[in-house]
Protein backbone atom coordinates (compact mmCIF):
# COMPACT_ATOMS: atom_id res chain seq x y z
CA UNK A 1 0.00 0.00 0.00
CA UNK A 2 2.76 2.52 0.79
CA UNK A 3 5.08 4.14 -1.92
CA UNK A 4 8.27 3.05 -1.21
CA UNK A 5 10.23 6.06 -2.63
CA UNK A 6 13.13 5.60 -0.33
CA UNK A 7 16.48 6.00 -2.48
CA UNK A 8 19.76 3.98 -1.89
CA UNK A 9 21.77 3.93 1.26
CA UNK A 10 24.68 5.81 -1.28
CA UNK A 11 22.34 8.89 -2.05
CA UNK A 12 23.47 11.58 1.00
CA UNK A 13 21.59 11.79 4.03
CA UNK A 14 19.50 14.64 3.26
CA UNK A 15 18.10 12.96 -0.34
CA UNK A 16 17.42 9.83 1.63
CA UNK A 17 16.02 11.86 4.61
CA UNK A 18 13.57 14.18 2.06
CA UNK A 19 12.74 10.77 -0.33
CA UNK A 20 11.26 9.06 2.99
CA UNK A 21 9.58 12.68 3.85
CA UNK A 22 7.74 11.55 0.39
CA UNK A 23 7.14 8.30 1.35
CA UNK A 24 5.93 8.91 4.70
CA UNK A 25 4.72 12.59 5.35
CA UNK A 26 2.70 11.88 1.68
CA UNK A 27 1.48 8.39 2.23
CA UNK A 28 0.87 8.01 6.04
CA UNK A 29 0.24 11.79 7.01
CA UNK A 30 2.63 14.05 8.98
CA UNK A 31 1.44 14.25 12.24
CA UNK A 32 1.21 10.30 11.93
CA UNK A 33 4.95 10.32 11.43
CA UNK A 34 7.28 10.81 14.21
CA UNK A 35 10.89 12.05 13.32
CA UNK A 36 12.23 8.81 15.25
CA UNK A 37 10.33 6.62 12.48
CA UNK A 38 11.52 8.70 9.48
CA UNK A 39 14.97 8.82 10.61
CA UNK A 40 15.29 5.31 10.73
CA UNK A 41 13.23 4.21 7.78
CA UNK A 42 15.78 6.92 6.26
CA UNK A 43 18.61 4.84 7.60
CA UNK A 44 20.24 8.03 9.28
CA UNK A 45 20.55 9.03 13.26
CA UNK A 46 18.37 11.60 14.77
CA UNK A 47 21.01 13.11 15.51
CA UNK A 48 22.20 13.26 11.68
CA UNK A 49 18.52 14.50 11.01
CA UNK A 50 17.91 17.11 12.92
CA UNK A 51 22.17 18.61 12.25
CA UNK A 52 20.38 19.18 8.60
CA UNK A 53 16.70 20.31 9.77
CA UNK A 54 16.47 21.83 12.95
CA UNK A 55 13.05 20.67 13.91
CA UNK A 56 10.30 18.75 12.32
CA UNK A 57 8.35 22.06 11.16
CA UNK A 58 11.75 22.83 9.27
CA UNK A 59 11.66 19.14 7.73
CA UNK A 60 8.13 19.83 6.69
CA UNK A 61 8.73 22.83 5.40
CA UNK A 62 11.61 21.37 3.14
CA UNK A 63 9.56 18.59 2.32
CA UNK A 64 6.65 21.26 1.61
CA UNK A 65 8.64 22.90 -1.10
CA UNK A 66 10.22 19.95 -2.29
CA UNK A 67 6.56 18.37 -3.04
CA UNK A 68 5.58 22.19 -4.86
CA UNK A 69 8.75 22.18 -6.69
CA UNK A 70 7.71 18.55 -8.68
CA UNK A 71 4.21 19.25 -8.34
CA UNK A 72 1.00 17.01 -9.35
CA UNK A 73 1.01 15.00 -12.77
CA UNK A 74 -2.23 17.15 -13.39
CA UNK A 75 -0.10 20.81 -12.82
CA UNK A 76 2.68 19.30 -15.08
CA UNK A 77 -0.07 18.78 -18.10
CA UNK A 78 -0.24 22.70 -18.03
CA UNK A 79 3.26 22.97 -19.52
CA UNK A 80 2.73 20.33 -22.47
CA UNK A 81 3.56 22.38 -25.07
CA UNK A 82 1.96 19.81 -28.00
CA UNK A 83 -1.98 21.44 -26.75
CA UNK A 84 -3.76 24.20 -27.32
CA UNK A 85 -4.03 26.42 -24.38
CA UNK A 86 -8.16 25.07 -23.56
CA UNK A 87 -6.82 21.58 -24.03
CA UNK A 88 -3.67 22.03 -21.08
CA UNK A 89 -6.27 23.52 -19.30
CA UNK A 90 -8.71 20.72 -19.51
CA UNK A 91 -5.58 18.21 -19.08
CA UNK A 92 -5.42 19.77 -15.49
CA UNK A 93 -8.75 17.56 -14.81
CA UNK A 94 -6.52 14.29 -16.40
CA UNK A 95 -7.42 11.40 -13.87
CA UNK A 96 -3.90 10.73 -12.06
CA UNK A 97 -2.14 7.12 -12.29
CA UNK A 98 -1.98 5.57 -9.73
CA UNK A 99 0.55 2.96 -7.89
CA UNK A 100 -1.06 3.10 -4.32
CA UNK A 101 -4.17 5.01 -3.19
CA UNK A 102 -4.96 8.74 -3.97
CA UNK A 103 -3.98 10.31 -1.10
CA UNK A 104 -4.85 13.99 -2.57
CA UNK A 105 -2.93 17.15 -2.90
CA UNK A 106 0.46 17.39 -0.56
CA UNK A 107 -0.06 21.38 -0.15
CA UNK A 108 -3.82 21.17 0.63
CA UNK A 109 -3.12 17.94 3.11
CA UNK A 110 -0.69 19.79 4.65
CA UNK A 111 -3.07 22.59 5.33
CA UNK A 112 -5.76 20.09 6.89
CA UNK A 113 -2.88 18.54 9.22
CA UNK A 114 -1.03 22.15 10.50
CA UNK A 115 -3.16 23.82 12.34
CA UNK A 116 -0.69 26.60 13.81
CA UNK A 117 -1.77 29.42 11.37
CA UNK A 118 2.17 30.38 11.87
CA UNK A 119 3.72 27.21 10.85
CA UNK A 120 6.60 27.90 8.28
CA UNK A 121 5.28 25.10 5.78
CA UNK A 122 1.75 27.55 5.65
CA UNK A 123 4.04 30.03 3.01
CA UNK A 124 5.07 27.22 0.83
CA UNK A 125 1.14 25.47 0.89
CA UNK A 126 -0.59 29.43 0.02
CA UNK A 127 2.69 30.34 -2.57
CA UNK A 128 2.15 27.21 -4.37
CA UNK A 129 -1.87 27.81 -4.83
CA UNK A 130 -0.80 31.44 -6.01
CA UNK A 131 1.70 30.27 -8.71
CA UNK A 132 -1.19 27.43 -9.98
CA UNK A 133 -4.02 30.40 -9.78
CA UNK A 134 -1.35 33.02 -11.79
CA UNK A 135 -0.29 30.22 -14.29
CA UNK A 136 -4.01 28.89 -15.30
CA UNK A 137 -4.78 32.87 -15.58
CA UNK A 138 -1.92 32.98 -18.48
CA UNK A 139 -2.98 29.56 -19.99
CA UNK A 140 -6.93 31.10 -19.75
CA UNK A 141 -5.83 34.66 -21.15
CA UNK A 142 -3.85 32.80 -23.91
CA UNK A 143 -6.96 30.47 -24.77
CA UNK A 144 -9.07 33.88 -25.45
CA UNK A 145 -10.80 33.97 -21.78
CA UNK A 146 -12.65 37.10 -21.58
CA UNK A 147 -12.19 37.29 -17.99
CA UNK A 148 -9.01 34.79 -17.47
CA UNK A 149 -8.55 36.00 -13.56
CA UNK A 150 -12.18 34.97 -12.96
CA UNK A 151 -11.76 31.48 -15.28
CA UNK A 152 -8.43 30.96 -13.33
CA UNK A 153 -10.10 31.25 -9.78
CA UNK A 154 -13.00 29.06 -11.15
CA UNK A 155 -10.17 26.22 -12.60
CA UNK A 156 -8.37 25.87 -9.63
CA UNK A 157 -11.48 25.69 -7.28
CA UNK A 158 -12.77 22.39 -9.19
CA UNK A 159 -9.19 21.13 -9.11
CA UNK A 160 -8.85 21.12 -5.66
CA UNK A 161 -12.72 19.55 -5.53
CA UNK A 162 -11.81 17.07 -7.59
CA UNK A 163 -8.45 16.29 -5.36
CA UNK A 164 -10.11 16.55 -2.04
CA UNK A 165 -13.45 14.90 -3.30
CA UNK A 166 -11.35 11.77 -4.58
CA UNK A 167 -9.51 11.67 -1.38
CA UNK A 168 -12.96 11.54 1.00
CA UNK A 169 -14.32 8.80 -1.59
CA UNK A 170 -11.01 6.81 -2.10
CA UNK A 171 -11.63 6.97 -5.88
CA UNK A 172 -10.91 8.87 -8.92
CA UNK A 173 -14.20 9.60 -10.94
CA UNK A 174 -14.38 13.34 -8.95
CA UNK A 175 -11.94 14.28 -11.91
CA UNK A 176 -14.22 13.39 -14.64
CA UNK A 177 -16.96 15.29 -12.98
CA UNK A 178 -14.61 17.98 -12.87
CA UNK A 179 -13.51 17.70 -16.08
CA UNK A 180 -16.99 18.29 -17.38
CA UNK A 181 -17.32 21.30 -15.53
CA UNK A 182 -14.24 22.67 -16.48
CA UNK A 183 -15.26 22.36 -19.84
CA UNK A 184 -18.83 24.61 -19.37
CA UNK A 185 -16.66 27.00 -17.63
CA UNK A 186 -13.95 27.16 -20.16
CA UNK A 187 -16.59 27.75 -23.40
CA UNK A 188 -19.07 30.24 -21.41
CA UNK A 189 -15.46 32.42 -21.42
CA UNK A 190 -14.65 32.15 -24.84
CA UNK A 191 -16.25 33.31 -27.75
CA UNK A 192 -16.40 30.52 -29.54
CA UNK A 193 -14.90 30.64 -33.27
CA UNK A 194 -14.62 27.24 -34.44
CA UNK A 195 -12.08 26.09 -32.51
CA UNK A 196 -12.36 22.43 -32.00
CA UNK A 197 -14.21 21.24 -28.72
CA UNK A 198 -12.30 17.93 -27.44
CA UNK A 199 -15.33 14.94 -27.30
CA UNK A 200 -15.58 14.33 -23.17
CA UNK B 1 -8.02 30.84 18.49
CA UNK B 2 -9.82 27.52 19.78
CA UNK B 3 -13.21 27.09 19.53
CA UNK B 4 -14.56 26.34 22.70
CA UNK B 5 -17.75 23.89 22.85
CA UNK B 6 -16.82 22.36 26.02
CA UNK B 7 -20.45 21.79 27.62
CA UNK B 8 -20.94 21.95 31.63
CA UNK B 9 -19.69 19.61 34.01
CA UNK B 10 -23.61 18.53 34.33
CA UNK B 11 -23.48 17.32 30.97
CA UNK B 12 -23.25 13.27 30.69
CA UNK B 13 -19.91 12.41 30.32
CA UNK B 14 -20.53 10.80 26.48
CA UNK B 15 -21.66 14.45 25.82
CA UNK B 16 -19.43 16.19 27.02
CA UNK B 17 -16.43 14.09 25.76
CA UNK B 18 -18.62 14.25 21.66
CA UNK B 19 -18.17 18.55 22.26
CA UNK B 20 -14.68 17.98 23.33
CA UNK B 21 -13.92 15.89 20.00
CA UNK B 22 -15.68 18.91 17.97
CA UNK B 23 -13.28 21.14 19.80
CA UNK B 24 -10.57 19.64 19.48
CA UNK B 25 -10.74 16.96 16.37
CA UNK B 26 -11.94 19.63 14.63
CA UNK B 27 -10.00 22.41 15.67
CA UNK B 28 -6.32 21.04 15.88
CA UNK B 29 -6.95 17.30 14.17
CA UNK B 30 -7.50 14.16 14.95
CA UNK B 31 -3.62 12.62 15.01
CA UNK B 32 -2.65 15.68 16.89
CA UNK B 33 -5.14 15.02 19.59
CA UNK B 34 -4.25 12.06 21.99
CA UNK B 35 -6.99 10.54 24.18
CA UNK B 36 -5.13 11.74 27.45
CA UNK B 37 -5.64 15.03 26.23
CA UNK B 38 -9.27 14.94 25.17
CA UNK B 39 -10.69 13.42 28.20
CA UNK B 40 -8.71 15.81 30.78
CA UNK B 41 -10.53 18.77 28.50
CA UNK B 42 -13.59 16.89 28.69
CA UNK B 43 -13.21 16.58 32.37
CA UNK B 44 -13.40 12.85 32.84
CA UNK B 45 -11.22 9.75 33.32
CA UNK B 46 -9.05 7.68 30.58
CA UNK B 47 -10.93 5.08 32.25
CA UNK B 48 -14.52 6.70 31.47
CA UNK B 49 -13.50 7.28 28.13
CA UNK B 50 -12.61 4.05 27.31
CA UNK B 51 -16.20 2.74 29.07
CA UNK B 52 -18.10 4.55 26.03
CA UNK B 53 -16.27 4.21 23.17
CA UNK B 54 -13.39 1.26 23.14
CA UNK B 55 -10.84 2.86 21.04
CA UNK B 56 -9.65 6.08 19.81
CA UNK B 57 -10.72 4.94 16.63
CA UNK B 58 -14.19 4.23 17.62
CA UNK B 59 -13.98 7.58 19.32
CA UNK B 60 -13.45 9.16 15.48
CA UNK B 61 -16.49 7.74 14.09
CA UNK B 62 -18.61 8.86 16.77
CA UNK B 63 -17.19 12.08 16.51
CA UNK B 64 -17.62 11.90 12.53
CA UNK B 65 -20.94 10.83 12.67
CA UNK B 66 -21.77 13.69 15.00
CA UNK B 67 -20.55 16.39 12.82
CA UNK B 68 -21.90 14.57 9.44
CA UNK B 69 -25.87 14.82 11.34
CA UNK B 70 -24.78 18.39 12.36
CA UNK B 71 -23.90 19.00 8.44
CA UNK B 72 -21.95 22.15 7.26
CA UNK B 73 -23.81 25.47 7.69
CA UNK B 74 -23.51 25.58 3.46
CA UNK B 75 -25.33 22.11 3.55
CA UNK B 76 -28.12 22.79 5.99
CA UNK B 77 -28.89 26.11 3.75
CA UNK B 78 -30.18 23.20 1.03
CA UNK B 79 -33.03 22.94 3.30
CA UNK B 80 -34.24 26.56 3.39
CA UNK B 81 -38.08 26.19 2.45
CA UNK B 82 -37.75 30.01 1.23
CA UNK B 83 -35.82 29.82 -1.51
CA UNK B 84 -36.32 28.32 -4.78
CA UNK B 85 -34.52 24.93 -6.01
CA UNK B 86 -31.99 27.20 -8.13
CA UNK B 87 -30.87 29.10 -5.13
CA UNK B 88 -31.19 26.65 -2.66
CA UNK B 89 -27.83 25.39 -5.12
CA UNK B 90 -26.36 28.21 -5.04
CA UNK B 91 -26.84 28.54 -1.05
CA UNK B 92 -24.32 25.98 -0.49
CA UNK B 93 -21.84 28.27 -1.81
CA UNK B 94 -22.82 31.16 0.76
CA UNK B 95 -19.27 32.17 2.74
CA UNK B 96 -19.20 30.80 6.17
CA UNK B 97 -19.55 32.69 9.03
CA UNK B 98 -16.45 32.35 11.34
CA UNK B 99 -15.99 32.44 14.98
CA UNK B 100 -12.73 31.14 14.57
CA UNK B 101 -10.39 29.94 11.40
CA UNK B 102 -11.60 27.86 9.12
CA UNK B 103 -10.78 24.31 9.29
CA UNK B 104 -12.76 23.02 5.88
CA UNK B 105 -14.84 20.08 6.09
CA UNK B 106 -14.79 17.77 8.90
CA UNK B 107 -15.48 14.47 6.68
CA UNK B 108 -12.61 15.51 4.39
CA UNK B 109 -10.33 16.35 6.80
CA UNK B 110 -10.95 13.27 8.18
CA UNK B 111 -10.30 11.42 5.24
CA UNK B 112 -7.10 13.19 4.67
CA UNK B 113 -5.90 12.30 8.61
CA UNK B 114 -6.98 8.47 8.37
CA UNK B 115 -4.35 7.31 5.66
CA UNK B 116 -5.84 3.80 6.79
CA UNK B 117 -8.60 2.52 4.18
CA UNK B 118 -10.38 0.56 6.89
CA UNK B 119 -10.32 2.63 9.60
CA UNK B 120 -14.29 2.76 10.49
CA UNK B 121 -14.57 5.80 10.02
CA UNK B 122 -14.26 5.88 6.47
CA UNK B 123 -17.30 4.72 5.87
CA UNK B 124 -18.99 7.98 7.84
CA UNK B 125 -17.41 9.87 5.19
CA UNK B 126 -18.27 7.97 2.19
CA UNK B 127 -21.62 7.77 3.27
CA UNK B 128 -21.97 11.69 4.04
CA UNK B 129 -21.07 12.42 0.45
CA UNK B 130 -23.31 9.89 -0.98
CA UNK B 131 -26.08 11.49 0.98
CA UNK B 132 -25.00 15.12 -0.56
CA UNK B 133 -24.64 14.06 -3.85
CA UNK B 134 -28.34 12.64 -3.52
CA UNK B 135 -29.72 15.84 -2.11
CA UNK B 136 -28.34 17.48 -4.81
CA UNK B 137 -29.56 15.49 -7.86
CA UNK B 138 -32.82 15.47 -6.18
CA UNK B 139 -32.93 19.34 -6.07
CA UNK B 140 -31.16 19.61 -9.11
CA UNK B 141 -34.31 17.80 -10.56
CA UNK B 142 -36.37 19.71 -9.07
CA UNK B 143 -34.68 23.01 -10.32
CA UNK B 144 -35.29 21.19 -14.19
CA UNK B 145 -31.78 20.44 -14.77
CA UNK B 146 -31.30 18.25 -17.61
CA UNK B 147 -28.94 15.73 -15.88
CA UNK B 148 -29.77 16.04 -12.52
CA UNK B 149 -26.91 13.42 -11.33
CA UNK B 150 -24.47 15.13 -13.74
CA UNK B 151 -24.80 18.75 -11.98
CA UNK B 152 -25.02 17.24 -8.71
CA UNK B 153 -21.69 15.44 -9.60
CA UNK B 154 -20.26 19.28 -10.51
CA UNK B 155 -21.67 20.89 -7.71
CA UNK B 156 -20.52 18.60 -5.27
CA UNK B 157 -17.09 19.10 -6.39
CA UNK B 158 -17.00 22.88 -6.30
CA UNK B 159 -18.07 22.56 -2.62
CA UNK B 160 -15.37 20.02 -2.01
CA UNK B 161 -12.80 22.70 -3.90
CA UNK B 162 -14.56 25.44 -2.24
CA UNK B 163 -13.75 24.38 1.68
CA UNK B 164 -10.68 22.94 0.65
CA UNK B 165 -8.95 25.87 -1.42
CA UNK B 166 -10.43 27.98 1.72
CA UNK B 167 -8.29 25.85 3.69
CA UNK B 168 -5.50 25.98 1.94
CA UNK B 169 -5.39 29.44 2.00
CA UNK B 170 -6.69 30.36 4.77
CA UNK B 171 -9.62 32.72 3.50
CA UNK B 172 -13.02 32.41 2.13
CA UNK B 173 -12.62 34.20 -1.17
CA UNK B 174 -13.34 30.77 -2.72
CA UNK B 175 -16.75 30.09 -1.73
CA UNK B 176 -17.16 33.10 -4.15
CA UNK B 177 -15.57 31.83 -7.07
CA UNK B 178 -17.25 28.28 -6.68
CA UNK B 179 -20.76 30.51 -6.40
CA UNK B 180 -19.77 31.93 -9.71
CA UNK B 181 -19.02 29.02 -11.18
CA UNK B 182 -22.23 27.06 -10.32
CA UNK B 183 -24.48 29.23 -11.48
CA UNK B 184 -23.25 29.14 -15.02
CA UNK B 185 -22.72 25.04 -14.46
CA UNK B 186 -26.50 25.16 -13.58
CA UNK B 187 -27.36 27.96 -16.23
CA UNK B 188 -26.02 25.50 -19.10
CA UNK B 189 -27.84 22.65 -17.04
CA UNK B 190 -31.13 24.27 -17.17
CA UNK B 191 -33.29 25.56 -19.94
CA UNK B 192 -34.28 29.07 -19.52
CA UNK B 193 -37.46 30.08 -18.97
CA UNK B 194 -37.70 33.52 -17.44
CA UNK B 195 -36.50 32.32 -14.22
CA UNK B 196 -34.83 34.62 -11.97
CA UNK B 197 -31.10 35.06 -12.13
CA UNK B 198 -29.68 36.52 -8.78
CA UNK B 199 -27.06 38.86 -9.23
CA UNK B 200 -23.53 37.74 -8.34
Amino acid sequence: MSTEQVTTKAAAPRERILATTRTLFYGHGIQATGVGELAEVAGVSKRTLYQLFESKDALVAAYLALMSQHGTAGERNLDRAELSARDRLLALFERPRLSARFRGCPMHNAAVELADPDHPGRTVIVAHKHALLARLAEIGREAGARNPEVLARQLITLYEGATALATSLDEVEPFDFARSAAETLIDAMIDQTGQTAPSS
